[in-house]
């Protein structure tokens, strides 16, 4: 069957975005400044710029400026896989039998397999082009870690990761994708860093944690003449950087005379959710158009439904700068049986702020009812999906059938952020019936809320 | 910089073939029948048919239809995932800093990550319309498994999966995308069949074969109800499918005022290389327009450059038909060192009688060389390449270089068939220094080649 709008919506090189979107300076309440995690003040450009490179500590404290042009080089590299495509979900319509269109941004058509290489690039970029030799930062499930080898690879960086030990040994291929882009991988805790060394000191069994490798990758970063550290989410100029998602859905559906009613988001440090929504978000704010704005984060790990609104660590070393957002206190750890990523303890604080606003909703899903999603999903659409980005697609498929129940033609819209290739373990976990769901108790939650810093 | 072609040339849906183009009605040499392996005459569609869906064995053996028509149902399915995009390497070339213009058509963003989809889907639709429930076949590296598994699950259809003992247990995570998909996976030697326990019989601790796998899964088919055997590489239906990636090659080329001087695909069954030079080799037949092709194979199994164009055995079995084609015996095994795909003893029967015609080219390539030259082209192209895939790329930038001495500005376009994801295992030993080149000796080529079957 021809149809009006085809399956897949590819802008042209021409209709992609010039300008990177701060949605920071429409919002009518700004989010609070970084803190010296010492000191308690508000930290400046030049004492930031120790451990961000220059150009990313403007664009992370800017709040008026509301368009910044992307650099013509990145936009070159964003050609070899932007614009990305939005698909028309037309099989998953039809087999739901929902009234609903329902649309999603894929991101993980390129090597990296997520969208985590927008900011990737865009940090490689500003550090080569400081004079940088190089650049440190942590990784988890390695999506990150993957992206920025890419990125550092294409500019001639030096690239350290420190991957979380667990993480490192079971996840071996993500690794060497991240040795073929020619970057040093460290499981941590390691013997390289005074932090690594403490904990091993203390901790000798420890499979490490994220907020660990954060703090091994900072250390290293500021020890090392001529690098800089780089984060993959949480961060404003990540948002920043992720906003061209946003601004693609948004051409793409305007080309096609379509208005977005509902936009979902998985939620883990809100890089891509904070990029999807960002100029939608700008819209509704003005008052130009309206839309539902909903978040989904793992109910092992829900911040945003079940978190304290305060300034807190963004690291288990406390050697990064305080943020104010919605967290589970920094020393939240999910359940071992989490396999789903979006593990960060806190969230993004332009998110965090728009939902303390109540512009936006949030949801928490159960990981067993998420990967039941991605396999229907993988299924029907073809795309075998990441398991963060599934969370976003179990809430669509549920307002669809909402759509279903109430007859109501709505437009749903959600980020698929990446693909699953490197996470079959935890795939086949759920197919051996081995997956189950955990719900930390009100009293978990509250004994990490009660380590907050008191600022 | 703005360029007039862009990067990725993605033809729209309306612009995506209708027809498959059948190769073989404007060759002047049509290639040998095949034959029943007993009786040694050509086997009848009635014959074939006890194996093979009735449709499919119709255009097996059509040799005058120069176009079948896509039914519109693997159009629709064809739609999510294709036109794959036609990508102009402005970076690689950049770096060679050659004049040559090189193009590669990637086929490899579909969840099964490789053109295995494009005939796999056509298969599963002819099984559904004939009111089969399932279809059983064999994988060796899992490509192939994991397309069917997608199909299948489409069209609602049982799959049974007989998986090469050895890729089995080194590659847990196809299997577990198969079985996201539905499939049932058996490592092959099974139990399940005679030809299964034969063999485990006689060799009891053996990890198995491509050629075993195939006995099993035609075995399989022929003895339960409503099932038949397919498979992916090889039959001439198959190259029938793949014409879609010529004909979308050759659109989207003419779209922008290009011709192609050089094609070159990587070949081991033959199922990409047949069909990304379909169209273009009409041409040349026709004597329209001319060009070079080069077909590229590991040194370790090379069929076309050292093998012998003679009647053989398709399986180890020798249940299946004989096959006339550039073979290196049935009994051939690659030496276990050899990592990267393209292991299968024969050739296409289209494509040999090509070769063997003088209509092209073919070169063998060893397997560090390969992966030197997958890292180089992921480092600068971004997309990490299937081992198969990269010997094309491999000779793509030999000849871009052999340009850069002549000066000459060649158009070269190569098939990028999938990706690697699934290989990290062959990278990782690749980057620890632990691969080696085998290259046959003359005496283990004619011992195989000595078992040819007399006809």
């Amino acid at each position: 069957m021809e149809r009006k709008i085809p399956y897949k919506i590819y802008l042209s090189e021409s209709e992609m975005p010039k300008y990177w979107y701060n949605l920071r300076a429409d919002m009518v309440n700004k989010p609070a400044p970084l803190l010296d995690p010492e000191t308690k003040k508000p930290l400046s450009a030049k004492e930031l710029s120790k451990v961000f490179c220059d150009e990313l500590v403007k664009q992370e404290l800017d709040e008026t400026t509301p368009y910044f042009e992307i650099p013509e080089e990145i936009r070159d590299f964003y050609k070899m896989y932007r614009p990305s495509p939005l698909i028309r979900a037309y099989c998953l319509e039809e087999k739901l039998q929902t009234p609903a269109k329902i649309y999603y941004k894929f991101e993980g058509n390129n090597t990296s397999g997520s969208h985590k290489l927008n900011s990737a690039i865009a940090q490689a970029y500003y550090a080569k082009k400081q004079g940088l030799k190089g650049v440190t930062t942590e990784t988890g499930a390695g999506q990150w870690g993957t992206a920025l080898s890419m990125a550092c690879a294409y500019f001639g960086l030096d690239c350290k990761v420190f991957m979380v030990k667990c993480s490192y040994e079971q996840k071996p291929f993500r690794r060497e994708v991240m040795r073929t882009y020619g970057a040093s991988v460290t499981p941590s805790p390691s013997s390289l860093t005074k932090v690594g060394q403490k904990i091993l000191e203390l901790h000798p069994g420890t499979t490490g944690s994220l907020g660990c490798a954060i703090s091994e990758a900072v250390e290293t970063a500021t020890n090392l003449n001529g690098y800089r550290y780089v984060l993959g989410s949480v961060l404003n100029q990540v948002t920043l950087h992720q906003s061209v998602i946003g601004l693609e859905t948004k051409t793409a559906l305007e080309k096609y005379g379509e208005k977005a009613d509902i936009i979902i988001g998985c939620a883990g440090g809100g890089s891509n959710l904070g990029g999807l929504i960002a100029p939608f978000m700008g819209e509704k704010i003005k008052g130009e158009k309206d839309y539902r704005f909903i978040a989904v984060e793992p109910s092992s790990c829900p911040s945003l439904t079940r978190g304290k609104y305060a300034y807190d660590y963004c690291d288990t070393g406390m050697i990064c700068p305080l943020t104010k957002m919605y967290t589970l206190g920094s020393g939240y750890i999910p359940a071992a049986t989490h396999a789903g990523g979006l593990r960060y303890h806190g969230m993004n604080s332009v998110v965090s702020q728009l939902y303390a606003d109540g512009l936006m909703e949030a949801v928490s899903v159960k990981q067993t009812e998420v990967f039941e999603a991605a396999e229907y999903f993988a299924r029907i659409e073809g795309i075998l999906p990441a398991p963060e980005s599934s969370h976003a697609i179990k809430v669509a498929i549920d307002e669809a059938l909402k759509c279903k129940e109430s007859g109501e033609s709505k437009t749903i819209v959600f980020g698929l952020t990446g693909t699953g290739y490197f996470d079959m373990y935890a795939y086949e976990k759920f197919h051996d019936g081995k997956m189950d769901d955990y719900i930390p108790t009100d009293a978990e939650i509250e004994n990490a809320l009660s380590k907050l810093p008191n600022v």
